[in-house]
């Protein structure tokens, strides 16, 4: 057997636990298959006295990642701290200058330094990676950049955050709203106590920014992504979609347009006979459209400690066998800068909710401006009173440009007979 | 750029010709994110002057698949002339011999010969790989080799074969009988002209036998494979299984049990509401249940020119960037003999099609036999007339062994009153 490929891993939370745990439990069999033992030389954390299920004295510690990431017996940095900025970015930077691998799961350091990053390691020709970044377990960069190399993708799009899956799915279950929900997945510790990142869809733009670069061979460019949110999807909407044969889903989506890359995360109204509508709870779903290969769909567990871990040990594993090559598929300098398609270009169809007084000629006033914007409607439901005075109108339009649908709705709320913001969800057909 | 990666291709059927249309369209890509360009030096084909859409004058022309095997000017010899032994299987060793890189999309030569192939590729140190023997375009084997090569796999199982799959969805749609269906598939091109190898269960088989070794570190071992193929599954079956909420499937399928490693390739009644059960069509799908990654789900066309091209070239951009390993993930001596399990230890549920005499007392003997054997029922169904004198009996039963049964079965199918084979078909609850 080869020598030992050292690593360190700077962080010891849920999944720098895991890795230890990985190797404990099966590091022979990883040894076996890579052709060479794994095995940690030293670590780093916040707290080195923390209860983790792990003994850790055997490894060499470090107070600083910094100064881990420089550590002269170490072949492969794993930072596993998080954050795009601060000491993830510093460490990360040492280690590549110091000419160490460096594995990470860290998707914000990916999504808005990996080029920058990728260019330092090719610099002192070392490997960046980050299999775990995005979708947990699921083998979805490495099918990217490996399994479907000779594809040119028109298009890749899927569920990447199990929080919001979790939320979005058990409302469902429920019947109950957003904020109950969500308090139920904190306490069970399926959401984070600020879960902004997550319900906000930012967490996953910046897993869709990596899965864009690579696969549209662009610079990541998390600035230009649309993002909403999950936060205001009600009770109602989920109930009133089911009956009109969708079902309602945080999606990242990228794809190659006339006008350049399109890139968006906002909920989506999916339809039921469509795959993606089935994966629920915190499973994850990725879908590539290619020239050669077809669609090619990917599906499992999208975080946890064990399949993250899975994923850091695979890419582990890589560098064990010696597998050194650009991060995102090419060398960073051929990686064209991304040309962003803004959202008023996009084109599809939309269901709309507004709140209206219940008062003749409302609806005609709607239609109206519709019809003069351009926008033709499929289908409209009224019925029953939300209040003494009001009625919930919903709408599905035809397809159009999303400009053209907000000057729409810009004319409709403006009438005094709107009594709340209208809510517009994007229809995807997929 | 490196020098190019030089390779020959044997076979210039569908796949072989799909692999020079894929290079002449895509090639300049290929070389960006391979880092050197994969270049056709030579071929050979039975017939040279085929109309193949794609000119082969600009390449070396052998008339002999052994001599392309030994072609000097050759780093890679791509074997795409199938067939489990004669001259495939001597061009592949005759190009591992010669210190030549072997990729092939051959099933049945992996099947039965990839164990003392992949010896032979290791004592040479060259790689033998087949990214396109399984599931096309799908990246199973680079997913079960790199993407989960940190977890231990207790079961594998999916959709192999797009002709059956094809086959048995059409009879679903249509309400046709097997032989119907078939006869429009052959026409149509998604079935051969010998349909044995398909419909039969055999290349489901061949691919189960190359996951199954993956999976479970074994040595390939075709031979202990349970196999049955589609050809008795009538539209009765079809419709039937349908109102019990099930939809029937050619599944192969290999577990971990506490017998050893069961292999098996059989139709199944798999419930409709399971995932697999809405693959349709010529799409594979493959579940892999693993210890660390959960469940992870890979889906896609599982054949095709194209499809199976990009399959090719994956492996072709692996060792254009050196990557040279064990072709079942650890060396071949370190592979356990397959410890197969027999079908008779198999544990399921059972739906069991009789055809009886319209008589009283046939229902109070089947199930007497039944519970004597100690096979209980889940439900059963009588309904109508076959003929003037016959009923069909339908009879779904809780799990049982295999072994119990068969001999359930066998006391059943020996009274007078049962007047035709009993038909069975087992159920996957997945």
């Amino acid at each position: 057997m080869n020598a030992p490929l050292r690593i360190a891993i700077a962080g010891l939370g849920t999944v720098g636990t895991g890795v230890i745990k990985l190797l404990d439990e099966s590091g022979e069999l990883i040894a076996q298959r890579g052709g060479r033992p794994i095995e940690i030389g030293a670590v780093s954390a916040r707290n080195r006295d923390a209860n983790r299920g792990v003994h850790i004295d055997r490894f060499k510690w470090w107070d600083d990642a910094l100064a881990l990431a420089e550590d002269p017996d170490t072949d492969v940095f794993v930072e596993l701290i998080g954050g795009a900025d601060g000491i993830a970015l510093q460490a990360v930077m040492a280690a590549l200058r110091s000419g160490k691998h460096v594995v990470t799961a860290n998707k914000a350091l990916i999504a808005l330094h990996g080029v920058e990053l990728a260019r330092l390691a090719e610099r002192h020709k070392v490997a960046l990676r980050f299999e775990a970044a995005v979708a947990g377990g699921v083998p979805i960069i490495k099918t990217l950049r490996e399994g479907l190399v000779a594809n040119r993708i028109s298009r890749i799009y899927g569920i990447l955050n199990g929080t919001c899956n979790y939320i979005l799915t058990n409302m469902e279950a429920t019947g109950r709203d957003f904020h109950a929900v969500l308090s139920d997945a904190q306490a069970q510790g399926y959401a984070e106590a600020d879960p902004a990142f997550d319900v906000g869809g930012i967490d996953t733009a910046h897993k869709l920014a990596i899965l864009s670069s690579l696969a549209f061979g662009c610079e990541t460019d998390f600035a230009s992504i649309y993002i909403e949110g999950i936060e205001n999807i009600s009770a109602h909407d989920i109930a009133v979609v089911g009956e009109l044969g969708y079902r309602i889903k945080l999606l990242g989506l990228a794809s190659m347009t006339e006008h350049g890359v399109e890139q968006r995360v906002h909920p989506c109204l999916v339809p039921l006979n469509r795959p993606i509508a089935a994966v629920d709870a915190v499973t994850n779903a990725i879908v590539v459209d290619t020239d050669k290969a077809g669609r090619i769909v990917l599906e499992g567990p999208g975080a946890g400690q064990a399949p993250t871990a899975s994923a850091v040990m695979a890419d582990l594993v890589d560098l064990a066998r010696g597998h050194v090559h650009p991060a995102f598929m090419v060398p960073a300098d051929r990686l064209k800068p991304m040309s962003p398609s803004p959202m008023e270009h996009h084109v599809g169809a939309y269901y709309l909710r507004l709140t209206a007084l219940d008062k003749a000629g409302v609806m005609a006033a709607i239609a109206e401006d519709l019809a003069e914007e351009g926008v033709s409607l499929a289908s409209i439901i009224q019925r029953g009173a939300e209040h003494l005075e009001t009625v919930p109108i919903i709408l599905v339009t035809h397809e159009c440009q999303e400009s053209v649908m907000k000057r729409a709705l810009a004319r409709i709320a403006a009438h005094d007979s709107i009594v709340k913001p209208p809510r517009m969800i994007r229809i995807e057909t997929l």
